[in-house]
């Protein structure tokens, strides 16, 4: 019975992830005035998208979606539903990079835990939930030209990977499933949330902006 | 012997769509000005990209060309025709997109059968369908640093899951492959044509274009 | 024993790939001054995807560095010394080229071994080889927007369909593991060194350019 439940709760937190994603994913494609099938086409490659490459890399094909449709079906509802909604946003960029949060904050728990639920190590799994909380976004961006988040200022990865240290740190020192979730999902959400909304940044590199290609190619 | 013609149908089918999606690819090279192992290395990666990304997503790795070197040589063989024969075309883009609208038009078909034929869900083998029929020509325009056809304006999405959703269903009612296929083919390619030819697009989101980055990164 | 050494050879070829590659990405993190999260990111998503989609497409999952940890901390260590290192490189655009043309060449001779090794016909050992050479470098281009190498006017391909190619006949008939990629590690290397060095390209396939898009989407 804990068994079903604890499947129940990782259900519901996967639906959840995969809906803030496609809904982010929506956001974009209305920025870039997408039909009904680009809008469905891209919330669905972003929201299965970061679960899709978890079990490809764990060797859990046929992935996931393919068996439980109800994934996919989230997304295109998501996509349906943000196709006409979307104008009520004051900012649609605003409203993405904020659903784009809460997936990443998502995802780098539930990433972890299929990883460390394979046998995997422990820094396998914190790799693992970075790559899962990260892949749907950069999808996202990258299918629409957009600059890909993790490419922008505020942290990014960096909160991915607080959030995936922390849950396999929890989990292996015998953490409940639930409770690591919340407190990687809040750590993770809250190091994202302060950056976005203050601008913060770690230290990057170095001031000196990259030079341009010296014979870009005529294109 | 029935089944035999059905695998040298389907054989034939995946040739002839892993051929013209090199082909757009090797056009899209040649815009680009590539060399020769540029263009055999595009139109490897857009011929046998959809039915690759399927093979993984159904389980079914080590992926189809493994065993069957006969499809990134098909893919080579075109690439290096078109090397030299891509002068004759008086437009190389619109070459490319009736080569990519024949191959999405032949992929939404085969990519949902091969779904069904792995017993998945009806959603899952539509699903399966346009992701076939499209990575190609995604991975085609991201590596390249073309704009993804996905983005412009025409129906492009919408035409391929028409497709998949037409097939899978004729399929499941009892359809024989060869007809499900041409009537797949036959409305996908039709909607995606007429979008083509006429400018043809569905109702986009909204009016308003996206805004651009308020704070864009100096790159 | 002898195996013994063979694994050995083959274990540190490959975390020496692992290392240029991920040092690659590292410096192309600099150019685009991301945090220390962002280039442990693009290093780790560089050093080991090409391969990974090796692992993925010859069914060999779960791939080789979830059980392994240490090449994506071999890619980790190499991200956080070049954050603090990539200042002292006079040009750190020169640098990531030769990088990356270090990881082409040994990554082209390991990719078509393990391909040989899963028991695939020549062909697909050297297009596995074409491929795991050039995925790590796509990958890292395509997130961090610059133009994908692929796409300059060196030899880029070619160079590593050559040393691909030599090492799958070597070996097929009847080479020792470490020649092999010793020749084609040197082949690959000359070639495109020679290019980067002297700018010399293949003829490319027209000196007419690609005309911009017609109706180019407004974003």
């Amino acid at each position: 019975m804990i068994l079903a439940d604890l499947g129940t709760v990782i259900f519901w937190l996967e639906i959840l992830g995969v809906a803030v994603f496609a809904a982010s994913a929506a956001l974009t494609a209305a920025r870039k005035q997408m039909d009904l099938g680009g809008f469905a086409l891209i919330a669905t490659v972003t929201g299965i998208g970061g679960g899709t490459v978890r079990d490809l890399l764990t060797g859990a094909a046929p992935v996931f979606w393919i068996a439980q449709p109800v994934y996919p079906l989230v997304c295109i509802g998501t996509a349906v539903i943000l196709f006409f909604a979307a104008p009520l946003f004051e900012s649609r960029y605003k409203a993405l990079v904020w659903a784009d949060a809460a997936g990443l904050a998502l995802f780098c728990a539930t990433g972890a835990e299929a990883a460390l639920k394979a046998g995997t190590p422990a820094i396998a799994a914190i790799i693992m939930g970075v790559i899962s909380a990260t892949f749907g976004g950069i999808v996202r961006d990258v299918l629409s030209g957009e600059i890909p988040l993790i490419l922008r200022k505020e942290i990014y990865a960096t909160a991915a990977a607080a959030g995936a240290t922390l849950y396999t740190v929890l989990r292996i020192h015998g953490a409940d499933l639930l409770p690591a979730t919340i407190a990687a999902f809040a750590l993770c959400f809250v190091i994202r949330s302060f950056s976005i909304a203050y601008g913060v940044s770690l230290p990057v590199y170095d001031k000196r902006p990259a030079r341009d290609y010296p014979d870009r190619p005529a294109n």
